[in-house]
Order: structure tokens, then C-alpha cells, then sequence
């Protein structure tokens, strides 16, 4: 495959989103010249293969800037400045806010266009860089007003290259809709995770999936967040807004739950949720189109790999796969996803070659 | 294996957990009734082999009640009525307000020792019924003052028997736990998840795996989880509060996020999350035993079932297996999970081999 990104690229930050697209574009081939503050970030970066150093004389075409949010209008200012015949963008999580400090530094902003890569990971750094990390993401771009679709497509080729989905959305519209599917998110969990501090201990240890996956993102790491969220906070604040009355209507039902019509607050509220979460796209942009089918083998090396290969022998297509060990049980459960034409064939021939169907 | 299980078991109520445990008891053998107000749920429990219809003359040794929660005292109350030489358990969600309608009706509750086993799907009836779906999750035993312990060794038994691990609390002790891990977990589900109704489809389109584990449990039964968080309103409503007033400060600095302070108020809510988030046993008590190694693969029947091949032939087990296909390329990424020791050893393996490794 050949690169659609005109090179050198730039990028100024070596941490984890900054190497990771590096490492992406050297695996295509595309020159790529790294700058982090820390020499020992920069060096790590190199180590790991995500470019090399920037040198005298070198003139990228492209700028990524890939730094922490407090410090992106300066670090993107300095970058056009000494870039003028680049393109420059950035992989903030806000898009208003930088701009306006660009504006306000007079800075040449109609050579950037500003990004996001609605990807990462919860561990940071070049250490958890990766090449597939954006691959089957959205990467938004955020064209202002003196934005050329030149420059759009040469994003594109960028965000193409790295595997990304681009999405074009108005500076105002990224921050708005990430206030909703990331910003706030991000509090609602840590604002439940909360509650774990001094909960018993018999309280946490029987505490399952549901409230893992509740609180999962919460292990998210503090300083980049309270820049994350108070760089968005107009977005952020009515959002959280609207879950405090939510919250406090639901509160007064849950407490005066014989009094009449509290029970029906409480149900439109879950009724809420289910509409709500219908709303999300699965991983393949609709789930729904997938069917399981659960097999239990036993819980040693080469089993998963036969009932694999006998899969591949009645000749269907696995469209995703988990595996789940049974703690204190020799067992193994294998849910696996296939389209719903296929359920009732696949499940016939492994029950005949002897494997054991959970559901 | 022979069950532990003294039977015949009596289980009425044959949805998803009744018809759960009755597949499960089969399968060792033990004689199973189902009793269900409804025929249909009835016929569809016994064709799956949950047991066999309750005749005259039965006598179970034990009877499990799991029907909904706003039926269970007059159900269990029935029970201990009519089979006066059986042990009653219960296995609904709360657990105080069942025991004290049960003593408000003067039903004989020395007989009765009600229970929790936390297990469950986002999906109900006996059709969703499988005998795994108690294996390695907690099932919580509620005596009171009149409880023997051969009642609860009894009913360990059972426990044991379906592969659950058996947990003693007081009938309050359990109703403050599950109020923290599950009913509150679900209401912050459903308050997040509410937010996405009116939701922009821009933002919708770009939300990604944080948001859809958040709100993943939103998408329960909204009958089943009005009963469950009336019946524990006590319990509920103390955790909400402390929410509230976190919101509320939280709010506050989010709006005033320039004032001294305000930035620190959001750093400590983040901190206490992650602390919070801390406490949680992973999957197998304690996920952090395992690495990952990451495996990139040609979307098509039979790649799957070669690499874990190889890795059966590297002589390394795997603790656990995530396949995720990139939408819109034709590429299949195959998280493993294995012992730290074997990761260099099996890395360099599939390497060798030719496969791509991903990190």
C-alpha cells in the first residue's frame, strides 16, 4: 500500500497519540521527524520506530501537533511560525477554545485546521503507542472559516492513512458532541467510582460486569482530564446540568415511591436509557446485524484452535469472538458472533461433532 | 460429578434464573419441578430441560421462588405453606423488604432463607436460560435470626452446585452492597444514556467504546428495575444523595472552572474515582496476572483458527481471547491475554512464523 500523506510529516509531541501515528505512517513508508520537550520521551519514541529526530533544514509538509490540551494554542502558534509552508493540525479533545487563543495570538490561522482522533487507550505514552490505534475510529476535522478543501483533503489523506473514518464538524459542533460522548461520560463514571472509595469491602466483592463497565473509564488519568474538561466546560456544564434535574427528580421518586406518579418518574427515566443507548452504533455500526452462538470447551491449549478450524471447516465466518475463562471452573465459554442466516447450520454441525452449545 | 444438592428442588418462577438453575441441577442429575404461573413460560422452561411440571404428590426437600420482585412474599408465603417439610429460598434482588412482609403475614420464616445470586443478562425468559450462567459469580445467602446453619449449608449446596460461590451477609448488609454496585450503577446508566435521546446524530456517530460500556446496563428492563429499586429505595437513596451533592459541587467548578479552586475540585473528584475504580476485583479477582499481545489478521475463515494453532503448538495457554474486526478493513485484531512470562517467548514465536504483531 502507498501513502496518501505528501511528507514529511512533523509531528511535535512523542507521547502516545503523537507515536502512534508516527508508527503508523513509517509502516507506509512516510518520512516522519519527531519533537517532544523531553529528550527522553523523544528518544523512547525513536527507539519504538514512530520517526526520526528532526534535523536543520528539514521542511515537513505537514504539522501534527500532539500535545497536552493546556498547552496546544503556544506549541501551534510556534509551529506555523517556523512551518510556513506547512499545513498545521492537532489531535486536541477541543476545538473552540484553541482557536480562539490562536486568533487572539494573531497567529496565521489560515494554515490550521485543527483535528480529533476519537481514539486512546488508558495507559499514555510512546510505551503504549500503537499502529492500529485509530483503525476503524472516526477522526474528526474542524474546518473554521478560512479553511480550503485542499487543505481538508490533505488531512484526509492523513486520517485515511492511519485507518481513521474522517468526519467534518464545525470547531462549535466536535465540542458540543464530545461534551456528550466523552466529556461527560468521563464525570459520570468517576462520579460513581466515587462511591467505591468507602463502600464495604462485601459491598466490592461481589460487584460484577454491570458496574465494571459503568466505572471502567474512570481509571482515566486526572491531570489531562481537568485540562480536557475545563477547556470544554461551556459544552460540558449543560450537559451536566440536564443530569442534576434528571438526577433530583429522580432522587424525590426513589424517596417517595408510594406517593403517586413516583414510580412512573423512575421508569421513564430507565425508559430514557433504553431509548438512549439504542441510539449508539455498534462496533461494526450496528451490532444487531450479528447473532451468538455460545460453545464451552475445556480449558486447555489446542481447543479453541480445533473448534476454530472445525468452524472454518462447515465454512462460516466469525464476525467477532470472546473468549471467557470460568474462575474455578476447568471451563472455558466461547461466545461467538456470526450473521443469523448461519446460527441454526453452524450450531447443528458442532453439536454433531460433539461440542457442547451453551446458548 | 454427583450433586451436592438434596432434590427434589421445586423452582417456581421459570424465567431466565429459575430455568437457569434448573438447567444446571439437570445437568447433575437432581430432580428438578417447575411450577409457573404462566403455562406457556411453563412449556417452554420444561422443553428446554429446565426439569419436569410439579405433579401431585411431589415433595421437594427444597424450593426455590424466582418470580419478579413485587411477587415474592405472597409467592414464598405460599411456598412455606404448602410444602411444610421444604426449605424456601428466594434468589430476587433485594432483601430486606421481602423478609419483613414475610414476618408481617406471621408466614413461618424459620423455614425461609432467602438469597441473591448475582447473575444475570441484559435479556430475560427462559429462553435465555444457560446452565453457565452462574459459574464463578457471587451467590449472596441472607440469614437471619432464625437461620440454622445446616439451612445455609443447604442451601451452599445448591450454590456450589451450579458453580456460584457462596457469600453470607445480613439481609441489610446485602441490600447496602448491591445498592452501591448494581441498583445506583443502573440509574447513572440510565441518567447518562438519557442524555443521548435528544442527542445531535454527529455526536451519536462519533461515540466510541467508553460511552457504550458507561451506558451499556441502560439497556435493562425498565418493569423489572422499578420493582428492584422501590423494594430497595432505603438503600438507594443515601448513595444517589451522595452523588447529588458531588454533582453539585462538581457543577459548580466546572462552571466557575477560572475561580481558585475549582480546578483542584475536579482533580480530587477524577483522583477519587480512580481510586474508587481500584477497589474492583477484575475479571478472574485480579486481571492483573495477565498481559496482552496483540495480533493483527487477514479477515477471512480459517486465519483465527491457524494463529491459535501455532500458539497451541508454542505450547502457551491463553487466558483469554478478544477478536474485533476494523469496520471498513479487511483485518481482524486478536487481543490475547496470557501469563507475562510466555509473552517474549510467544511473541517472538508468531513473529518468526510470519505473523504481524500489533503490540
Amino acid at each position: 500500500m502507498t501513502a496518501r500523506t505528501a511528507g514529511p510529516v512533523l509531528i511535535v509531541g512523542s507521547g502516545l497519540l503523537g507515536a502512534s501515528i508516527g508508527l503508523a505512517l513509517r509502516g507506509l513508508g512516510v518520512d516522519v521527524l519527531l519533537e517532544d520537550a523531553s529528550p527522553t520521551a523523544l528518544d523512547l519514541a525513536v527507539d519504538y520506530g514512530a520517526g526520526r529526530r528532526a534535523a536543520e533544514g528539514d521542511e515537513p509538509a505537514l504539522v501534527v501537533v500532539a500535545v497536552p490540551p493546556d498547552q496546544l494554542a503556544p506549541v501551534i502558534a510556534a509551529a506555523l511560525e517556523r512551518h510556513r509552508g506547512a499545513l498545521v493540525t492537532d489531535v486536541g479533545s477541543v476545538k473552540v477554545k484553541p482557536l480562539e487563543a490562536l486568533t487572539a495570538l494573531s497567529a496565521p490561522i489560515e494554515r490550521y485546521l485543527g483535528s480529533h482522533p476519537l481514539s486512546g487507550r488508558e495507559r499514555g505514552g510512546a510505551i503504549s503507542a500503537r499502529a492500529d490505534l485509530f483503525i476503524g475510529r472516526p477522526w474528526v476535522i474542524t474546518p473554521h472559516e478560512a479553511t480550503t478543501s485542499e487543505q481538508i483533503h490533505a488531512l484526509e489523506a492523513l486520517v485515511l492513512d492511519v485507518g481513521s473514518a474522517p468526519v467534518v464538524l464545525s470547531p462549535r459542533e466536535h465540542d458540543r458532541s464530545v461534551a456528550i460522548i466523552s466529556h461527560v461520560p468521563q464525570l459520570v463514571a468517576s462520579l460513581m467510582a466515587a462511591r467505591l472509595v468507602d463502600a464495604p469491602a462485601a459491598a466490592v466483592n461481589i460487584a460484577g460486569q454491570g458496574l465494571r463497565d459503568v466505572t471502567r473509564i474512570a481509571g482515566s488519568n486526572p491531570e489531562l482530564w481537568v485540562q480536557i474538561l475545563t477547556a470544554n466546560a461551556d459544552q460540558v456544564a449543560p450537559v451536566l446540568a440536564a443530569i442534576r434535574d434528571d438526577l433530583a427528580e429522580l432522587e424525590r421518586a426513589i424517596v417517595a415511591h408510594g406517593a403517586p406518579g413516583a414510580r412512573r418518574v423512575i421508569a421513564e427515566l430507565l425508559q430514557s436509557g433504553n431509548t438512549g443507548v439504542a441510539r449508539l452504533p455498534g462496533k461494526h455500526g450496528g451490532d444487531a446485524r450479528f447473532t451468538q452462538l455460545v460453545v464451552l470447551i475445556d480449558d486447555r491449549p489446542g481447543q479453541l484452535a480445533q473448534l476454530l478450524t472445525e468452524v472454518g471447516e462447515v465454512g462460516v465466518n466469525l464476525e467477532d469472538l470472546r473468549l471467557e475463562h470460568s474462575p474455578g471452573a476447568q471451563l472455558g465459554i466461547v461466545e461467538m458472533s456470526i450473521v443469523p442466516e448461519v446460527r441454526d447450520r453452524l450450531e447443528e454441525a458442532l453439536t454433531l461433532r460433539g461440542w457442547r452449545i451453551a446458548g
